[in-house]
């Protein structure tokens, strides 16, 4: 007899992004496109140590001291405001509230508490395909089960593939075990893809026959990072402000576009008593986002120091993609391969040709480490593990000459077989 | 039908604090002794600007990037090198393990996930009386029951108590659902008091008769804030060396005596499955705490202005509880009324006289918020809320004149009765 561990709720699962870390840690030659790092050589190192000593000045001193639990009034104010410009909607009361956004460690946390307080183990979380990989290892840990939506070629969610796949749960009796539709809508990691409004809205109308039984998650960590024009696209509590009963939970982060070593992400939920509990279990886990923090982008937000770095990178990160795409494009052994150029975000979504496996245990995925490449297998992104054929390429962290050299380097794992 | 949320492990619970922190802004006027919150006027403002700009200057970008979720290596190296130190052990692979050691958002997130991996709704976790009531709370939230120790007269636990206590539950088959034993072993939250070596010995060898069935937390939030010298008792890592099966589960903070708003704690565990699954579900929470953070204070630490913060703070919080000390004992209205003063922490728990009540329900609450002053009940501090004479006075916040008027007017409201 030994220390037996919690059964429920709080699982150890395999982490493949772990397994990917350990295999950049052990073989440090490798180029990586696997790494969902932003650019280290434009993190904005000056400008917060300038914002620090600005608060310094300033000398209040609070700001060392803990803050609430729901997250910095003015933050949270600046925030709710940006939210409401974003969607083209005039602030006014009734459209955002203050009261239904908090902060949290990063939009990981505030996904992890919508999960964790919505989400009992063997209940189901309807995903796209692909979808984010470590929101998979997230429900795995809670032990939720995810399970893919039907999708259209163009990269949106089947409207009538899902109302299909509802009426079945409900017909089988399962319907109370669908907790949530998940969505990544924006640049999407890992497709790239951007859901179109009528896509969002028809999911929207939808969940909306439901009576708010089904939440929608909408995920949209890589809003600001566009490259030339913000996606057209509102939020999916623009687009379900006319009375409609859908519990409506969206995140983004502040600190994805700018520097994640900072760790500060917000949450919107438009269902209070959600909302509360969400709040009751931030209380539980840390009693608030670190204070410091949040005082930090309440500074680079007003002086502006926030939004000039993000005009920068998103032509930095314009030209990265660029770069690799055409290099990619170059390779006569990858013509078969298809992919999108992206609008913006950090990825390139690879297809391979004729059903050829990318995953950890395939032929193509030994030659890449071989040839000195990594990426993350495609597989990984989908619920079922199913779709082999395809890989996610991040160009954020490797600089134009290292992106040059690591297209190459994937062209050779193609032209060895796969 | 609506909205149905999670019965397992993510409950919304009242909260005491919250309950608190209402009353503190809706009474601006009140006095208040009851946040545990640090002196505002010596938070490390400067310091925190100066160690910015000095990352700043060194230009190392990556402290912006992730940093690893277990966390920053240099910083578990100092941590772990200064656990041993305070133990008296000498630094050796076999004594202290970086490996075993993890940096967490302040303390209570090590202490969330040490609960939330080993503990089902209905299990078990036997605490100290009075114990800390944010712990508590926790537990509630995940559904597990505390349940109350037998204590000796000095405020040690009462070691021959609880091996009845758990031989009660072996006999009624209920010691599978017994997962933890919870010390808060240095100047507690809430009572000061510290338990001494002979105390944690026993109850290290008492559960190492368990087989290592039984898990132990050691919550050591205060250790550094002793104001002469540190306590005598090592910590229970040291104390279960010797080759006992007796799982340990120890954690501080950098930032309780320091600066909450930094938010940075550190756990170590010695059962190395725990740990895995620990820290797999700190990488399902948020993937790290704040990289930028830690560099702070591997960058305070090895300047030594976080030692130097120390030594100033001792001084003023021992000043700040001999004042708040003497100024009740001036009292004739609080002559029967018992507290020890403490040898650290931010606290003095007082014991009112012939068992009067001091809930949030009972005359003297009601009294001493008419008199302009605030408290934490003491019940709160009990698993089953049953003693209900003591009260938790804190000394950290307030100014010494206002520590004098705050004790006049909590004398006050024991003269008009209880």
């Amino acid at each position: 007899m030994s220390l037996t561990f919690s059964k429920l709720g709080a699982r150890q699962v395999e982490s493949d992004i772990a397994r990917l870390m350990t295999m950049a840690l052990e073989r440090p030659e490798l180029l990586s496109l696997a790494a969902g790092f932003t650019d280290t050589e434009t993190l904005p190192l000056e400008e917060i140590a300038e914002a620090a000593a600005a608060l310094g000045q300033e000398g209040d001193r609070t700001i060392l001291q803990y803050g609430s639990n729901q997250g910095r009034l003015s933050l949270r104010q600046r925030l709710t405001a940006r939210l409401a410009q974003q969607d083209g909607v005039a602030m006014s009361r009734s459209a955002y509230r203050l009261q239904r956004s908090f902060i949290s460690n990063g939009s990981q946390q505030a996904l992890y508490l919508a999960a964790q307080t919505l989400c009992d183990p063997g209940d189901i979380v309807l995903v796209e395909q692909p979808t984010y990989f470590v929101f998979l290892e997230m429900l795995r840990g809670l032990g939720v089960k995810a399970v893919s939506m039907p999708m259209l070629a163009s990269g949106d969610v089947d409207a009538a593939g899902l109302d299909s796949q509802l009426r079945d749960y409900e017909k089988s009796g399962q319907l109370d075990r669908v907790k949530a539709v998940y969505l990544v809508s924006y640049y999407a990691n890992p497709s790239g893809h951007s859901l179109s409004r009528s896509c969002k809205k028809a999911v929207v109308d939808l969940l909306g026959g439901y009576d708010g039984r089904i939440a929608l998650f909408e995920d949209a960590a890589y809003r600001e990072l566009y490259y030339e024009r913000p996606f057209e696209a509102e939020s999916c509590v623009a687009l379900s402000q006319e009375g409609q009963r859908v519990p409506v939970f969206y995140t983004s982060t502040l600190t994805k576009p700018y520097a994640s070593g900072l760790k500060v992400g917000y949450g919107y939920c438009t269902h209070d008593d959600w909302l509360g509990r969400m709040l009751s279990v931030k209380g539980q886990q840390d009693f608030g986002t670190p204070h410091f923090n949040q005082a930090l982008f309440d500074r680079v937000l007003e002086t502006g120091a926030f939004d000039r770095h993000l005009e920068r990178i998103r032509k930095s990160y314009f030209q990265k993609m660029d770069t690799l795409d055409q290099a990619l494009r170059r390779e006569p052994d990858l013509a078969d391969w298809q992919w999108e150029r992206p609008l913006g975000g950090l990825y390139l979504w690879v297809q391979a040709p004729g059903g050829a496996s990318t995953d950890f245990e395939s032929i193509f995925y030994a030659n890449a480490i071989e040839a000195g490449v990594m990426y993350v297998p495609g597989h990984l992104c989908h619920a079922e593990r199913a779709a082999r054929d395809q890989a996610r390429l991040s160009f954020g962290v490797l600089d134009p000459p290292d992106l040059q050299e690591a297209a190459k380097r994937f062209a050779r794992a193609a032209k060895h077989g796969a």
